[in-house]
């Protein structure tokens, strides 16, 4: 069976650097199936990759290995590492970016990429990792290279974590805040669908000094007004209907919003 | 021989809702070629995946399964469709976003997908049956389960469908509008070649006040000059040399043009 | 073994021109693999476009066929071309294009595109060669039709070529200009990495009164810093950490550097 690569990064369409990524893939074993995530994570935003990732993952096929690269510290210190979790595998820099879905499956094995026996090159470029060690290393190990291959064992407690604050919540009142928008506008708020207590119609949403009704989909509100929901992701968001939430309502990432009764 | 999916959206680049879908194709069947048209199909405009979707499906393998998303009635009683025509399959809304190429080719069977049995989960998100249904089912159609098991037969004559304006023609001139503008600023009529006669060269087009010449190709004109003539896609299309026609001629969607004797 | 394709052009990603071609591509032989460069080439910047593959090309499998179209002069008399060269073959307008792979690598027989037998059709559009020349022509060649099968053989060295202007260099000073800015802001000169001598620590980088340290990768200066370092494909570039140079030093492409001792 065909091992799929899936790809993330803030590399941007623009230039070839996915393009070179993926010839590097093909290079190794052109059975490999890759499939991109998103190359326009905005830059340098581990948050919103580590958004990304933690909502994507559950829906490839077992195995799957997650390559994804934002990557501010490349040259400096920061390890590359690849992860083995219940899933698949995990391969990128060490500084949070898988933290998302870490937190909701469980790391198994990591190792730190020590091996340049599975670089493309035994002499890196420093600002370069994606194309000269992660896309080479994800190809051997979807090509069968066991992972405690690409260097050595770490201990998966001591991978880098990243948590975003939480929502909080009393009996009357969950607070929340921002925590990404889509290309459609819509304003996902940190506050999951487990969070929310059933008897939905009894709760709205507050955002500044506007009330914003609770829907079940975006129908449910003429066009051109707000609604809140529970997205896709299962997070709780904020849509217009036929309309962009984020231009009309004017908000932007890290913005509160508070679920009260 | 492996079948080929297009996908066809207004999602957009910049999430990983493309990517999740295709997730979700590789899980049932990783074999599957996915090959994008776009997802940048403006948010929620039927017509204009209605017009790229017309202009593409010819170029692809006979049996190709056409997915297309471009959906603002999701979550309401739209009903979602899979429809076997003369050169393929087509899969998603019942919004007319496929009548375009029903009106140039023609619809064998359809029907209704309310078989929870091929949907990716028998409790879809009320927002996004790109992923929850619509992909699999596609996943499930180009690996081999018969149309008929998908849902309800329906009449291919209740499809919806939309039919923008038409032109209309005299003998000494034809009245159309602007129906598309691709990226580099071409100005795309819906006047069909076949409307236009042989004799070009006795025509010309004329917008607001503009006289523009009638020529073969962008290099019968002068760097930076204004020509119209039939474009790739068989329609009137009015381009500037090494130039953007919309910024240059101040035009926009929906703008009437004039061919005239 | 599947032979890959890349496609490089200035055709944006809004429209299905892209997809287009790849269904042209499917339909002669659906096992070929495609794998996008970029679609974003500025419009019909051929100078863009001969960087980016003189980049892109050594990180691909040896025999991969490189189908590129930045055409501004696509229906006039330029001609379409096939180049076989030391690492596999170039596909699209004889226009200098290419001429970046071939000042680097070798070309050892090149054909003009003259046999209809192998184009999508008989009578192709005069706007979109990309489509109904290019691809189908790279297709069969990817499928094993022998390179002087697809029109007539011509002399390598009547290529097109395109020259930027060099670096020029003086026993304290290098002087080159801004040959490309990526996605990131980060301004990419003309000077090659072989140019530059060892002891970087000696020199400094002036552009317009700036001054602008050497360094290795990009955490070798504080965050929101400006450091010239040799970038991932080798050549002189000036970056700011975690930030944009472009917009940050305020240049533009073709704004001439100094590096000085």
């Amino acid at each position: 069976m065909t091992t799929v690569i899936t790809l993330l990064t803030d590399f941007g369409l623009q230039d070839v650097y996915v393009g070179v990524m993926k010839g590097a893939i093909a290079t190794i074993n052109p059975s490999l199936r890759v499939i991109d995530l998103t190359h326009q994570i905005p830059p340098q935003n581990i948050l919103a990759g580590r958004f990304c990732l933690m909502n994507a993952y559950s829906y490839f096929p077992h195995g799957t290995i997650h390559l994804a690269i934002v990557d501010p510290g490349v040259g400096s210190q920061r390890q590359g590492i690849a992860i083995q979790f219940k899933e698949g595998y995990l391969v990128g820099p060490d500084n949070g970016l898988f933290s998302g879905i870490l937190d909701l499956s469980q790391a198994l094995k990591a190792v730190s990429l020590t091996n340049a026996q599975y670089w493309l090159t035994s002499r890196p470029s420093t600002t370069f990792h994606g194309r000269d060690i992660f896309a080479s290393v994800a190809a051997h190990l979807a090509s069968g290279v066991p992972l405690q291959e690409l260097g050595d064992l770490i201990d998966p407690a001591h991978l880098v974590r990243l948590s975003p604050p939480s929502f909080e919540k009393t009996p009357t009142k969950i607070m929340g805040y921002i925590q990404y928008i889509d290309v459609f506008g819509n304003l996902i708020t940190n506050i999951p669908s487990t969070a929310i207590p059933p008897a939905l119609s009894h709760w709205q949403l507050k955002i500044k000094d506007v009330i914003i009704p609770m829907g079940n989909t975006y129908s449910d509100v003429a066009l051109g007004e707000a609604v809140a929901l529970i997205g896709s992701h299962s997070w709780l968001e904020i849509a217009v209907r036929n309309g962009n939430a984020q231009a009309q309502l004017q908000l932007d990432w890290g913005d509160p919003v508070n679920l009260v009764c």
